[in-house]
């Protein structure tokens, strides 16, 4: 066979493969997989140098399905290069199988989970950042892309992104189906309305006939010899390509076909080809010098932000871990990842007012084993709420660093505080939410977030507080400390960051009217500290807890759960956020919300007195 | 004085008042003001159409400041108009002052929050289009936009949906001052790279010099001939401009000026221009006929989905009222948005895959009195948690509907399913959370959404259920429903969406072996039902909650947040999501996650087994 009569073959396979996928559950998106079959049989049989025997060898390319639910397609490229055989392929989307709906790294040759439209392309431009900046390797990234998320803002960040790093090591490859989930995408089989916008970003763009395997060959050789700039490959396809009850058909999307026999009969009946796909040439990934670890360390009462300790803790986890590397989000010098920056001008990256494409881009360089550390405004996280839960899906390790958290920051006003940062992170899969109250606590936890796996969320304060803690002082990831305490103790109050200050102050006032306030600061939101917590419940009874926060998903909530399993349950009052705010002075706000000094004392006054009625 | 001498002096009178306003609190965005002054005095001064004694006029047009740290050129301007006095615009950034550090609609003139970049564009869009195809009066929607804003995504989907919905009503000035907060922008002052996309997207394209007060006069004069598609200004300005110490200084980002005095000198002194803006010409909005409220009813035991039941609500609420519009991010299929888009085509917004945008155009309706319903899978609302966040400063009454909840959903896997969304929802200043369990609760939650203020949102569940209420049956916002009890219940089961119908099924297995379980249906899961929560605890003792949903932030932690005021405490155990599911049947999901009949039959086992032994 020739190469062209070789591809149509494969293509075909990869199309009764994909019916064959979705034929097991009658679910599954075969016609979303049989537009782009071409492309990918042209893809891996010439293109793509991957050693399916070593997923983890750094010279691999990387295949990026931005259109997961092509999933079908995928597993069937998958059963054709040997990786999976035909028995695994047709325990798609059944409990317990690997082959799940949309892919996830639970398959060795999946990056990332993608089926949030818009995310793999991001992602991708992440991993070639890695290759051209990091690593330094000429693996190339080849990200398939559905032309219906091409209405997502994050696809046009990343190719901004990608002109502006000159990613000539990322070809994007657009499946112009014409046909979204309910009909028409917005721009239908205009390929001229891709091209001229990938172009305007700097981007190099190929228009194609996406089932013509000559030109899709000439497109991927094109694109390989392109320089300084990523390549855009608009593929025009037929959605359901190969099976006319489906083909270009409204109404077809996501399901299985109805007959697949007759399906597979049209498409030419079972086929057997074996790729075999070319392996990389051996390559080693640079390596950035090291030392040893030298944390920052801040002496007692020196009046420190939080956030500058992430940045000096940063820089210093950064000198003893080459691996450890930055990004922010234009914002640098009020999350002080600028320290960081100025250091290790290598390793970090500047990302600039895109928080997606940010933590995408931590999400694709963590793929190649680098320790991405994204920093933003915390209340700027929630524009990236869905790459952060899809990061969890991907079974990613990212850390997180939200400056600027709560009603603490003052006058800038309530579009620039986070109020819901540390329930959105709690409600990530698997995450760790940490919220520390001084400088030497921060360094301790920034330099656990680097050895840490999964989703690690670090929330700073913009302005400066007293150092409380010695700096060799222990903060381990779950714990939390007792930061004063008597044996006599008549209420707890559990505070983190900002209000640990607050609650501080008001037990000394209540110290001067006779009650005994126990302080905890509950620097470890998730994973919370269950048996300090349950420690102090049984020593002194009534709770408070207090954070600069809604009310809803945050300390107090966390303190709750983490309660339920006592006998004896005790009193817990929850002191939060209670209003929108405004503009002010720092204190002004934390008075204002009812979180400072003075209302945490009220509050306890009031539970002390309530039990003694009791 | 000639026209542009009076607008060069009425720019300068702004950057004048803008420094002095950033000098009160020395805070705030002087230099980010100075750029846009003169772009800013020739709108005012020729082009807004807006009564400041009447401001909600409908005729007005709408000025909308993208950038929204630029706030002392927007209060600058309200001076100059004569809304406010000087003394007031002296109270920039004071506790208590309207005039707060970025501008929210506490301010009459001020239609949304802005100050998260990225947002007034898209929310600009969200207003053009009322005023085409809802309202269908000739008002303008002006946004002035930073440049470092244009690196956000949702920008761009703007520009798609601007010149999509050909909203030739819609001006776009784009601020190009080359500096973000930390340096140079991506783009700098290559204002092509500007045009260049705008144009791509479809948009006419001019570029000027921002501080040429003739070429902006043409700008806007050429804008208001375009027709058909919308117009980009992309003005070449200086930061700072006027005053040496700062202009086009790097480090001068957010910051007042050290020497106020000195530079007002510079810019020659306290002006006192008053401006008297063009009024519009009355213009009364379109109604929509309307007829009588007929909410769907559903047999009991019928077995409909909630998103069904939503779809067929929505559509008889606008059948009975006029100013209720949906909008749906492309899989109004899915959602059942759909059953609307047929009864009411006009009322109806395609937004396809881009749910920043949808967020963002209901936020702009909303603006002009439309009841906006947004719907998409609810795990893909966490793309728009930053506008639904700013949605909540902004005051906006708007209702999102999120479907494919939970691992119920079945076969397509974790990147579909919402186990957040519950947490991200309940975390929004001043929000409504409901979670129906079947089709006849459904449609009197929709018709009370329709009705409520604020934010609120509607989980609804892929597959059908049955229908376990009658027709006639009240289920009022903070009600909950007791579905199963008797006089001697050992343990409340608290279940919502889903998972009531896996306690039912509990229920009767457990009272099979003689332990009898109450069932209480918390649909409304902000605000929740405190008494009747209270009554259940007071009555069973032991409460299980089960939830389709990460066990952080949900339904779980709002009871136990509910039952804090209680002087006795129940035991309160919670069911969640433990971890990541996979794909399979929606009945093994369910297992595998921990949250099916059998589960809880267990779990309540255990609790009754435990309260017996005490």
């Amino acid at each position: 066979m020739s190469e062209p009569e070789r591809w149509i073959e494969l293509g075909q396979q990869l199309r009764v493969d994909s019916v064959r996928a979705a034929a097991v559950t009658k679910s599954g998106h075969p016609t979303s997989s049989m537009s782009a079959a071409d492309l990918m049989a042209v893809l891996i049989d010439k293109y793509l140098r991957y050693d399916f025997d070593d997923a983890e060898n750094p010279a691999n390319d990387h295949l990026i399905f931005s259109k997961g639910h092509a999933s079908p397609l995928l597993y069937s490229i998958y059963k054709a290069v040997g990786a999976i055989d035909d028995e695994e392929l047709l325990t798609f989307r059944k409990l317990g199988s690997r082959l799940e709906g949309h892919p996830t790294p639970v398959i060795p040759w999946v990056d990332v989970a993608t089926g949030s439209l818009g995310q793999g392309l991001p992602i991708a431009v992440g991993v070639a950042l890695a290759g051209k900046r990091l690593d330094r390797i000429p693996y190339r990234v080849w990200a398939l892309c559905g032309d219906s998320e091409m209405a997502e803002g994050s696809m046009w960040e990343a190719f901004e992104h990608a002109s502006y790093g000159k990613l000539d090591n990322l070809i994007a490859i657009i499946d112009v189906n014409r046909l979204g989930q309910r009909g028409e995408t917005m721009h239908g089989w205009d390929l001229d309305s891709y091209t001229r916008r990938a172009e305007a970003c700097g981007c190099h763009a190929i228009a194609i006939d996406g089932h013509d395997v000559e030109a899709i060959d000439n497109a991927y050789a094109e694109a390989l010899e392109v320089e300084g700039r990523p390549t855009v490959i608009v593929a025009k396809t037929l959605k359901g390509k190969g099976v006319k009850a489906v083909e270009d058909k409204d109404g077809a999307h996501g399901k299985a076909l109805d007959d697949p026999e007759a399906a597979i009969e049209e498409l030419g009946g079972l086929r057997d080809l074996k790729v075999d796909v070319s392996k990389p040439e051996r390559a080693e990934p640079h390596v950035f010098p090291t030392g040893a670890l030298e944390l920052p360390s801040y002496d007692l009462g020196e009046e420190v932000a939080t956030r500058k300790a992430y940045g000096d803790a940063l820089t210093a986890v950064g000198a003893a871990d080459g691996r450890v590397v930055a990004l922010d989000g234009e914002v640098s010098n009020s999350t002080h990842a600028d320290i960081f920056a100025a250091a290790h001008p290598e390793r970090f990256f500047e990302m600039f007012i895109a928080e997606q494409q940010l933590v995408a881009a931590a999400v694709g360089m963590q793929v190649r084993g680098w320790k991405p550390f994204a920093s933003s405004f915390a209340a700027f996280f929630t524009r990236a709420y869905d790459f952060i839960r899809m990061a969890a899906v991907s079974r990613a390790t990212i850390a997180i660093s939200g400056s600027h958290a709560g009603v603490s920051i003052g006058e800038d006003g309530p579009s620039q505080m986070a109020l819901e940062d540390l329930a959105m992170m709690r409600a990530v899969g698997g995450s760790t939410v940490l919220y520390p109250c001084d400088a030497n606590q921060t360094a301790k936890l920034v330099a656990a977030m680097a050895e840490r796996e999964g989703i690690s969320y670090l929330r700073t304060t913009r302005g400066a507080t007293p150092v409380l803690y010695e700096a060799d002082e222990q903060f381990p990831i779950g714990g939390s400390r007792v930061v004063r305490a008597s044996d006599e103790d008549d209420v707890t109050i559990v505070a983190a960051g900002i209000t640990v200050h607050e609650a501080l102050s008001a037990a000394q006032t209540l110290a001067e009217e006779g009650i005994s306030a126990r302080v905890v600061d509950c620097y470890s939101v998730k994973p919370i500290d269950t048996a300090g917590l349950a420690a102090a419940a049984e020593a002194t009874g009534a709770i408070l807890t207090v954070e600069d926060h809604w009310p809803e998903g945050g300390l107090g909530e966390a303190v709750l759960a983490a309660l339920t399993g006592l006998d004896e349950r005790p009193r817990v009052e929850i002191l939060a956020v209670g209003g929108m705010p405004g503009s002010g002075k720092p204190a002004e706000l934390l008075a204002a919300a009812g979180i400072d000094a003075a209302h945490i004392a009220d509050a306890a006054r009031k539970l002390v007195r309530a039990a003694a009625l009791r």
